[in-house]
């Protein structure tokens, strides 16, 4: 496509997502806009990086709790830190995390990150795992939903070339 | 605007903003680029979701302190957690970032953030709060400030398909 | 450049980011990305403000700490909040952190901040460091590295116009 992008015929219907999240809460942002894009016509390209890389796990373990990042093994995740236990253990907290989602659910029929996840892959949005962030946390190919590419911050630059809208998320 | 964005006349003199955090100190960037940006003439337009719908508020709750997002209602806020107070409560931690806030008004005679909504209002900064959030923490349309739209990510797409500068903070 | 964005000639080959996290994990998105971008024939401009000014100080001192942004001097930092010590001080925290660096290193040969940084500076990415934030936080030119900029949003929103991919990291 280096001729589209070599003069100025970018595609305004074209998006690019960089997923660095993978919280609960944070996790819904990226799964929102892209298939309410791709539900639109967009072609839509989500690059999945580290602490957003285990958004394609086929096993998600993603937690109502204020722990930050539930879906990563590491101590330090999402960007926040995972409290020490003894804090997160104090009464209360995860309850009203808890009520939050069930409220979520209850009164709106949000869809679950497992449910968006589908949606974005039947409307053929472009999903890329990073091969770095794999390879520093241990991760293979064959625990990720199938489809997906694996590709490095070229990759991702590349696409972002080509997208009018390219969004860090 | 479909005739101009179906081509490639884009105007580079647009942006978009989705503001997804309403802390204290992460409410000034989206107001700061707002801002600047609509002074320079560009044609802006805000997107406010997740814990950055707050911000819409009339009566806005924003403290100096340390707890990630004072202004929203719910536990987790702004993608941090919020700190039980048994930690919050630790004395020097809200001195501290008073401190800081009190230096940054001395020094620079930085606006606040309620001046800084202002400014982009009288701007004609185009503000759209999220359905799904106001649903989601029982938000009215009648406690934000006047002016304001209300739609969803179908409308957000539509504006960044037809803004040259798109962030998401 | 005003001909070139006053029209709809923009080059894809361009990239700004808005650096606002100044934390050990959350300095390396926007130096992977630009040396990235760099090498493959973009031009790159950093614009570091908020938490992020201090990825410029010639005496970087990034931590493998879950503290959040031990790159700055406040309390509240990089968004996210600063343990008091006597969670911070919780055994295992810190040692899981420094084991996560070491596999990071150990396996990927992944390079430091400092050589990312190097490496923009040698392929010429333009540096521009927030006039706000180094008077807000008492930051001199002279403690930041040779060849960068001083500029204010306004600076910003100009590169962002001219610049096809614009982030917010």
């Amino acid at each position: 496509m280096s001729e589209e992008t070599g003069g100025n015929a970018i595609d305004p219907n074209t998006m690019s997502i960089i997923v660095t999240k993978g919280s609960l809460d944070w996790a819904y942002p990226p799964f929102i806009l892209s298939t309410t894009a791709a539900a639109m016509g967009l072609d839509v390209t989500m690059f999945f990086t580290f602490y957003g890389l285990p958004l394609l796990l086929k096993k998600m373990d993603l937690k109502v709790t204020p722990l930050g990042n539930a879906a990563m093994k590491m101590p330090m995740m999402g960007g926040h830190m995972v409290m020490p236990n003894i804090v997160a253990a104090i009464p209360g907290v995860d309850a009203m995390a808890s009520k939050m989602m069930k409220n979520l659910i209850k009164k709106n029929g949000v869809a679950s990150i497992e449910e968006l996840r589908d949606l974005a892959v039947e409307a053929d949005v472009r999903m890329i795992g990073c091969q770095m962030t794999m390879d520093l946390f241990d991760y293979q190919k064959d625990e990720m939903i199938d489809g997906i590419e694996v590709g490095g911050a070229a990759t991702y630059i590349e696409v972002a070339t080509k997208s009018h809208i390219n969004l860090f998320i």
